[in-house]
Formats: C-alpha cells, sequence, structure tokens
C-alpha cells in the first residue's frame, strides 16, 4: 500500500481574502489532504490535491449515523517568516482517543504529522502575517459505507482542510458574558462527551441560540448527572481565579481535554501559581463570587486562546468578574502562550513544531 | 419557488436482488427523493431523480457538527397488490420535532407526505412480496453549508432513498440476548435522547460492537443520571409483562418516542389488557424475576417490528424470561401490527396509508 503523500498542485490558486476581514471558518486555501481507509488496505493513498468538493453515497453512514472525529489547531507565522504549528503531536493523539471511542481505526502519528506539516508548507502563503491571526487547520475522519444498518463503517475519509482567520480581539480583548446552562445537557460521564465529536456540538446549537438571543455569547455547560457541576464552555475549557489559586474541572470524561487548558496549567505550574484540576459547583463559584472571592475567569481554546469572562448570569443572578475587566493573570497567560505560538518569545516547554 | 415535485426517471433501472437474501440496508432501489433548503428561497425546488451519489463542500458543517435528522418507515405489499404505508404522518412528525432539536427548518407535512408517496408509487415493484419482507423508507435532513463556524448551518438537503429488506425472522421468531449496560449511557435529559438525529447511534456502535462479541445482539441501556431506569434498546422501545400488567419506560425526554410503541400501546388499550408508561428501575425488573412476576419482554421498532426479549444479563445475573421462548401476548401483538402493516387484517385505527 502506498503510504508515500502523493502531491498534485493546483492550477488555479485562487485569489487571497483580504485578511483583516475575515470571518472564522468561510474560506479556505489552495489544497486539502486526503487519505482513505478500508478494512482490507488500512489507511492508504495519503495525497494532497486541490481543495475540492468531495462526492459521497446518499446512504453514507456519516450522514445517518455521524461517525466521524474532528480536529482544531493553528499554523502561526512568525515576524522573521518561520512557520510553526503548536503541539500537533497533541492534537494527533487526541483525534486518535476520539476515534478509539467512535469504532473509527486510528492514524498512524508519523504520517498524520507529515500531512499536516506538508499541506501547510504548501499553503504556506495562506498564513495572514498580521497580529493575531493564523491559519485554522481542520483534520477529520468521516465514515464513508454505504449502509443503513447501525454498524461502523467499513471506509472512511481522513481529510485536512486549512482556513485563514482573523483576529479574535480586533479591538482588543475584551470579557465576554457567559450563561450557565441549567435544562439542557452537552455530555454526560459514559457518553461522548470527551470525544470530540460532531453530535456534541449538534446537540448544542439549540443552547447558544438561545443564549445569543440573550445577549449571552457562550454557554457553561453544567454535568448531566447532578447539573451542578461546572463542565465547560462551548468550545472552550474554563479556569476560575479564586482567593489566589486557579482551579478549572477536572477530566471527568465528559469534558473535552483541551489542548490549551493543559498547556495553561503546565504554564501555571512552571510560574509557581498555584493551579488544581478538580470539581468545582456552580453554587462554590457562586459563594466565592460573593464573598469577594472570585478574582478572575477565563476560558482557554485554539479559536480564541484566551478568552477573558466579565460575567456569568445562573439563573437570575449575574456574577460580574473583576469588574467586567480582564484579569492581571489572565493577560499573562494570554500573552504567554500567544508569544510562543507566534515564535515571539523562548519556547521552554518545546510547544512549538517548526514547519520547513 | 417551485414546490411541485418534478420527476425525472432513470434510464437505467438496476437489476433487482434476491430479495430472501438481502442484508438489511445495502441495497437501494432506483429513485431518489431530494430538497433544498435555503434562508432566502426555504425548502425549494422538491424531486425525485435517479438515485446518485451527491456532493458537497468538505467544509459542509454535515462533516463536522453533525446537523442531521432522519426517520425510518416501511412500505407493504398486500396479497392483492396493493401498497401500504404504516403512519408516515408519524414519522414526519416525529422528523419536524427531531428538527426544531437540532436548529434544523421543519418540512411542510404535506409535502413530506406526497414526496413519500410518489416515491414509493415509483419504485413499487422493489417491495418484496414475500412473507415478512418490505421496503424500508430512510428520510433524512443534512446541513450543507460550507463553515467551520458552530452555528446552524444556512442550508439544507432533504432527501429520502428505500431500501428492500428481507424477513428479520427467516427461521421463525426466535428471542434474542440482551445485554444491559451499566458504564456507558446513549443519553440523558436534556441532551438529544429524543431526536432522531446521528450522534446518538455514533455513540453508541462501541457498547454494541462490546456487546456482540459478548454474544449478545442488543444493548439496554439505562438512565443517564442514574444510572437506574431502563430506558430503551439500541433501535427499539421496551416492554415488559409484569404479573399481567404491561409496562413500559415513560417518555422521559432521553428516549425516542417510537411509533411501534405507541401503537403497540394503543392496541393494548384496544384489547383491554393493562398498561402503563412508567419509570421503571432495572432493581425492579430483577426483583420481579426473582418473583416469577416477570412474564413476558419484548422490544418494539420498525425494523424488527416486534422482538422477543428471551434473556437479560444484568451485571453477574441473567434473567431467562418465559424460559427463552416467544410470549403468548408479544406473539399476538406481533401478529395484529403486521397484519395490520401488510393489509392482511382489518384496520380500525385507520393506520394504514395506501400509495396509489
Ligand atoms: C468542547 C470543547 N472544549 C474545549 C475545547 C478547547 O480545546 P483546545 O484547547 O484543544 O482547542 C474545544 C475546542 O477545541 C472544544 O470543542
Ligand atoms: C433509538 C430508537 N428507539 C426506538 C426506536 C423505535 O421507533 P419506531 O417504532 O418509530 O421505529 C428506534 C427506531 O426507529 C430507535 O432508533
Amino acid at each position: 500500500m502506498n503510504k508515500q503523500i502523493d502531491i498534485q498542485l493546483s492550477a488555479n490558486r485562487k485569489e487571497k481574502p483580504s485578511f483583516s476581514s475575515l470571518k472564522f471558518g468561510k474560506t479556505y486555501t489552495d489544497h486539502m489532504f486526503i487519505m482513505d481507509y478500508s478494512r482490507e488496505n488500512g489507511w492508504h493513498d495519503p495525497r494532497i490535491v486541490p481543495y475540492q468538493p468531495i462526492t459521497l453515497d446518499p446512504a453514507a453512514t456519516i450522514f445517518h449515523y455521524g461517525q466521524t472525529v474532528f480536529e482544531g489547531l493553528k499554523a502561526y507565522i512568525s515576524e522573521n517568516e518561520e512557520v510553526f504549528l503548536f503541539r500537533p503531536d497533541e492534537n494527533i493523539k487526541r483525534l486518535n482517543r476520539s476515534s478509539v471511542r467512535m469504532c473509527i481505526p486510528e492514524v498512524e502519528e508519523e504520517l498524520a504529522l507529515e500531512a499536516l506539516k506538508k499541506l501547510v508548507s504548501i499553503d504556506r502563503d495562506w498564513i495572514p502575517n498580521q497580529e493575531g491571526m493564523s491559519l485554522y487547520i481542520r483534520p477529520f475522519i468521516i465514515s464513508t459505507e454505504a449502509n443503513l444498518d447501525v454498524t461502523p463503517s467499513q471506509t472512511y475519509k481522513f481529510m485536512i482542510i486549512m482556513s485563514p482567520v482573523g483576529s479574535f480581539y480586533k479591538e482588543g480583548m475584551s470579557p465576554v458574558k457567559i450563561a450557565v446552562e441549567s435544562e439542557y445537557v452537552r455530555a454526560v460521564r459514559g457518553g461522548t462527551g470527551n470525544a470530540k465529536t460532531a453530535g456534541n456540538y449538534a446537540g448544542a446549537m439549540i443552547v447558544q441560540e438561545i443564549a445569543n438571543a440573550e445577549g449571552y455569547s457562550q454557554v457553561l455547560w453544567l454535568d448531566g448527572k447532578e447539573n451542578k457541576y461546572i463542565e465547560e464552555v462551548g468550545s472552550m475549557n474554563v479556569f476560575f481565579k479564586i482567593n489566589g489559586e486557579v482551579v478549572t474541572p477536572g477530566l471527568s470524561g465528559s469534558i473535552l481535554e483541551g489542548i490549551t487548558r493543559k498547556s495553561v496549567i503546565e504554564l501555571l505550574q512552571h510560574w509557581g501559581v498555584p493551579v488544581s484540576e478538580r470539581k468545582i459547583s456552580i453554587e462554590e463559584l457562586y459563594d466565592a463570587h460573593q464573598n469577594g472571592q472570585l478574582e478572575e475567569a477565563f476560558g482557554s481554546g485554539t479559536a480564541a486562546v484566551i478568552s477573558p469572562i466579565g460575567e456569568l448570569s445562573w439563573k437570575n443572578e449575574k456574577m460580574v468578574i473583576n469588574d467586567g475587566k480582564t484579569g492581571e493573570l489572565t493577560m499573562k497567560v494570554y500573552k504567554a502562550l500567544t508569544g510562543i505560538q507566534t515564535g515571539k518569545e523562548e519556547d521552554p516547554f518545546g510547544w512549538r513544531v517548526k514547519v520547513d
């Protein structure tokens, strides 16, 4: 079986959009990576081809039973034009963990990393070089067998597409308002919450729509069993600075193991800031706020990197945090992470991976 | 906007398979229905075309965030060649309820029913006319907008495909062995369990695989909050006859509102058999079994219609029900339902819908 990445370059390069007016995830680069899986041949025929539509049987199981996993990471370009990926090995490992949960065959880590690097390198002039911008990379796997029986597909496609994204913080970093959800549930232990798979996001859309309509930018989920413990935000993990200590919900099995989350924890430990991963109930958070001990709150995720939380609304209570302003530690974490990502700062942890 | 169903017949009809050797959901008929949705035009251009692949952008949200709903129903042919659908209006209503949960625009009930009837009528020679066989019909909606932002798609496709299916009971009705799952969870209240959407099925595959490997044909799910109350089987609702009374889990919000379930309840009420929809814990069931009061158990769903349960395994306990044989009431329900579906019996409830 061919395991060399075959490259077929596009004859018609697209015109690049104005990077400063980019909307998230609407513009795609010139090329994409694709690789097929069959029971007989395993993963085979890895190739980079011009970005193009895909054709599937209407009975392909992806359309009916949603057997799919995905990842999200970014490529950054430094001031001296070096291109970096941030901890891509972690994304590939998480992709494989998600795949195990969803009965999808794992991909070879080395090959996947090579594919990421090659694709980014070929489309490197799509990486916006302005402050805060980057190239968003979306690896994903879909089940493709035409079969209405509810059983794992015998064939799959692994693809990588890329999209240049503008800055999350065009007008400077401004804290968001988040609604604590106490009716709908995103995931429950024993379910698929810790896999990065479509169904988790589809189910959350209605709640996100309601929150948006009420003026909140995101939803903070509580656990599915007791509706009590804090889990995570739409596509971010959460951190709270309470009385000098940083607290983040532990990996309960129902939240995503964020790579930004992991990096924040490692960074805080490195700095000697007390940080603990544990259960934290919404009541505990509310009490901390009432006592004036809830000092800062922020979300962590690939898209925004760090997103300060200025207000949490829970039932009829509004908790304004740090006067609705970005906290000092929040800003320090943001600067440190983006500094490492974009090559502005030293990388003591070896998180950057250079693309030639 | 065009709301008339346009019909484009296939020039090359496929060869029909031998109906007696059919596997579920692997063979498709000559035609399919398709209709598009856009924000500006709503649902438009309904059409019946030759069965064919569909082409989508790799960034289509269906591949990433799984915004999709589906339905399953059957067409039967009677001894005197009349073609019937079973309660198709219920499927269309449920499709729309699922769509509301998944932020998908609802379809017009009348148009959807007309599409079902027209498509079945055009491919009516694909309906196997042997005992126990039928034509399985799969309406489904997928989100098609190319957009990596997690937000409801602005465009969708509603499609109907059909597949002839052999008899579930080739060697006569034989009770199945089912494993009660006490670790993994299918759905939780506040989640998507009562919507017929891909993610519920993708998440269950791993459990189904484990159960199959251990010799069980299906999994019986417990509730996600307390891991205690009986919910449903993979693609069936469940009924237990306990000391003369038939009990089925109530519609808690996390199980699918089965149309066969509803029909069974109405049938039992019509016969004067006591039936109640309520919470039933696995302990209660176990005690009833120990006391000799668990008389019969069966699953209900479109695929099998009625499937007798001969054994339930829960942790280290095995509950053999009715000596592993099909119960009397189970058989009576099966005969009554299939009699109505296939036109063999009177239809006092008006459940059959004739296709011209
Ligand atoms: C549900 C969810 N939680 C958390 C995260 C943050 O993870 P990461 O830091 O790896 O981007 C994401 C986004 O990737 C997500 O989708
Ligand atoms: C999860 C689930 N429960 C129950 C059922 C039974 O529903 P119905 O009787 O409408 O086929 C199905 C199948 O359709 C199902 O997928």
